[in-house]
């Protein structure tokens, strides 16, 4: 009945999905976490559920864009809600802008002379905006012409259709028909850039119809499963997507830094989650607390090795 | 030239900015941080500065709500941003609702069945809900009469002018002409219910307007601060309101539980900001690590003692 | 019976305790579990309660050093643990020395150059260590006249008694009868010191009798409670004094930036301690996020005002 | 000049150590950590270190056993410093002991009446603690003929010598010659039991001993390297042992969920180190704030291939 830890055994040549395999086996701690948002991702891909992403945080600065769009690509998330700022960074890099690898401990007066924008160790030179500015403006011209008032999973989406660039998760999106959410677009450089235009043009991004939109997709929702990155709109969003339904999610994952005891809903457990009827009472879930930098990749390296195992 | 740590001393009778005080004069670590705090919301108070104050987190919920209303009555505050969560639970006690003292570690499948939704150890009655349904939708309907598009904040000036509650921030807000912006109102239950309505009636929040309306207060701001609980959507919109203004805050106090090594711009450093010149080069600026609800009460109880003492 | 949420309402000529009066009304979140701290603090007293404390961290460099004593001397503490650092900066302090405000942000190979040891944002000048040798040293050849072998305990009674600082918490422990144990006193300057003195002399500190004297404590304690400041060996050290006695600890307060996640004992939640029998099944417990400069001087504070009204 | 960040792209069959060469092309917030981590630990190898591994927290009951067993015997790991309870759970297994895996949500009162002592989410029954007293306290007896008067890491190079158990790291440290420094032992189950022994025994655990054999370890170390599991007296005593020395550290990696901001050692930067001289001004040290139990094996697995790559 009861389960030893078995000790973690490293080989030179070990494969990520042998490391998670190992940590499963240990089973305890973060890395038993780990294992077992492997096995709970794994089995929503097997129920065939509608698996909704929040990524929160700046995971695209950080390196993992061509994961999302790898995630994408391969079927295994359906509805995205994401920041701002997530997708200004992934339309940077579209339009030619890139991110360097900068120092966290620096003198940020100085970082802002050179025209250099940091978050943490990643340095955005200020031409990068620029060009973004140069790319986004003829380009809402380009989608209002569909109409000018959209929410804002319309907007990325016209958005992403038209990018030429086969890393980019909001082209991949666009073109997988993964709708992606962006609840707080005016809390984003995206978002300016969209009031600029409107300065001039017409332009409407009522928030009220991404709710509409993701009400329908959470009541179709098949098996519905929720793996977060981080916390904030986009857990949230997320999570809320479910209260106007009669269902819950019946998976749930996250990894994030956060904690509970302050009250805010980024740290909040997942257990919490249930008695707002996000979250079903017999829902299989797990928080991991780490970086989504190292943490997520572990997973979806061994969520891809073990999917493959079943083709 | 040097300082040297002096030992806090406590006396039973102590006043909280003689606490506040003593930990000045440590100087150090946390108790430093706040007395620091303490003093550059006085500096901004007596530059006259415009304060923007960001509320991320369930400040409401967590008992915050009246030293919200406080601060706003007292002219600590010029303009808020914060959460539609926050508005959410301002708006339940305005109409008549409340929030329960409860348990963190619980069974959240029976207090699912009980009716009760949990914030950490606050527990919110299912009825609440209700009440705030028959209340809020009434109300979308006489507030629409002013017109049906609207930015967040000012859908939230024509409610908070309407609520009969001297305890409401968001009531305080209205009377006192301080702007509440909900940049993600959508990703909020008040969100939810503005959906709701508009399934039989017109309403538009274009989230492009409470840009055109922070940057403007953003350009008009003198000397301008920042007083930041929390992270989230309320922390960055504070920041990027100046982005496009020829202006940076002078000043910003953030008091969080979130940290940066994971890039996301919740936890990042007040430092940091001054590379995008949200921030000034020599702003004056601290970060406190610490559960708003035991920081900023200490911060405001001392804040009020010395503007008393000034007047 | 339920209790609402009563929102904190501020007061400029407001006293520490009112504001925790106030957070205990509110009762939740951080700020309920500081007025739950003090609330259990009062118990522990009226209970008669022999009281352990645990001062983890760098409790001394960070200005909490007057308020140790002043615990001590108003009869709040029966028993200390601590680490070989805070009994250092103590002793420094008692020698003359003195502890600097300093930056938490800084080059510290210049710090290294110009002869400051930092600690977060206090600054250590190098001169002090040697005052600390010079002064110890001779002190190691006057307490070994009472024997050389003994415990950390008895070692730090001898030197606190031969101190003449009023403001030192080692000489008022050593003056009220309080023990105070340094379980891991070979990790700290004084232990490096104490082995420089058995390069020519006799010295001999056996760690074992250590817990035959807590051990001893234990058993004739009285309605034990546990004041635990950080983590580390002075946790588990005043909690494991129980394991060899019938009893356990029947009220636990800990204040700590420490989570239970990654499996070290600073962290582990005080229900944990409940499944080793270091606490009573029943035992009243709180659990504080916080920093101990901030939390621990408004607990005792109110603590202090409290006491005086029983009196 | 400028390194860009390179988006992490993930394949099914990839090899931890691939994971981590992806992690250092991105380079940036945490996954850019484990991959300079590495890096630094390669470099240690190749440049002869003496490596200082302080082996904090519940590594042993989290599942590292063997990883440590294998640093051993692998001759990645030259000196280790670690708790009692480290020690005291690697004994419990190498006796025929053994931890299951539980829940980290549990009713602790129950627990303790079903013999359960809970370690986050590890069960240790009660009858290995007595399979533990049952084996030590003849084992104290043999290892005491020696000579009743011994260091902590004598005691353990005795007791480890006579375990018959090749997954125990404390019998592979006494095999290869690697000492076993346990500062605060007196801190643990180990210390209790080595207590009861001299209840009618002979047995002098000297605590400056261990300083006099760490320091002279220090004094040898050739260009030494610290690698840091956690905080606490593990990280400090190794950090410490250069005080004394012409020496300091090369090299730095720390893993671990402290945080700087109250002061304490555990959370310290390793630049605060040079300040003290533990580290050298142009030392490479990293970082990294996650959970061991997910981040040492990553770590380890990627230096085991490197380094077979190079042999």
């Amino acid at each position: 009945m009861e389960k030893r830890v078995e000790h973690i055994e490293l080989k030179p040549e070990m494969q990520v999905d042998e490391l998670v395999d190992a940590m499963g086996k240990s089973g305890v701690f973060s890395a038993g976490r780990v294992a077992k948002a492997v096995e709970i991702y794994c089995e929503m891909l097997e129920a065939g559920s509608t698996i909704f992403m929040g990524v929160g945080g700046a995971m695209v600065p950080g390196g993992l864009r061509r994961v999302l769009t790898q995630a994408i690509n391969e079927g295994l998330v359906n509805v995205i809600v994401t920041t701002g700022a997530n997708v200004t960074h992934d339309l940077i890099e579209a339009f030619g802008g890139y991110h360097t690898r900068g120092e966290a401990l620096v003198n940020d007066a100085e970082l802002r002379e050179r025209g250099i924008s940091r978050i943490f160790d990643v340095y955005v030179p200020q031409q990068v905006f620029e060009l973004f500015e140069d790319r986004i403006q003829p380009m809402f011209a380009e989608v209002t012409k569909e109409g000018a008032q959209m929410s804002s999973a319309e907007l990325l989406r016209r958005i992403g259709s038209r990018l030429d660039d086969e890393n980019s998760f909001v082209k991949a999106a666009a073109v997988k028909g993964v709708p992606v959410f962006c609840p707080a677009i005016a809390d984003s450089i995206l978002g300016l850039q969209a009031w600029l235009y409107t300065q001039e043009h017409e332009l409407n991004i009522d928030c009220l119809r991404d709710i509409r939109e993701v009400v329908e997709l959470a009541n179709n929702a098949k098996e519905p499963g929720a793996m977060l990155l981080g916390g904030g709109v986009a857990k949230n969003f997320v999570f809320q997507s479910m209260l106007l339904t009669p269902q819950s999610f019946k998976y749930a994952i996250q990894i994030t830094m956060d904690r509970p005891e302050h009250g805010g809903l980024s740290g909040a457990t997942l257990e919490e989650a249930k008695s707002w009827g996000k979250l079903a009472p017999d829902a299989k879930a797990v928080m991991v607390i780490g970086d989504a930098t190292v943490i997520f990749p572990l997973v979806m390296a061994s969520v891809l090795k073990r999917r493959a195992q079943k083709l």
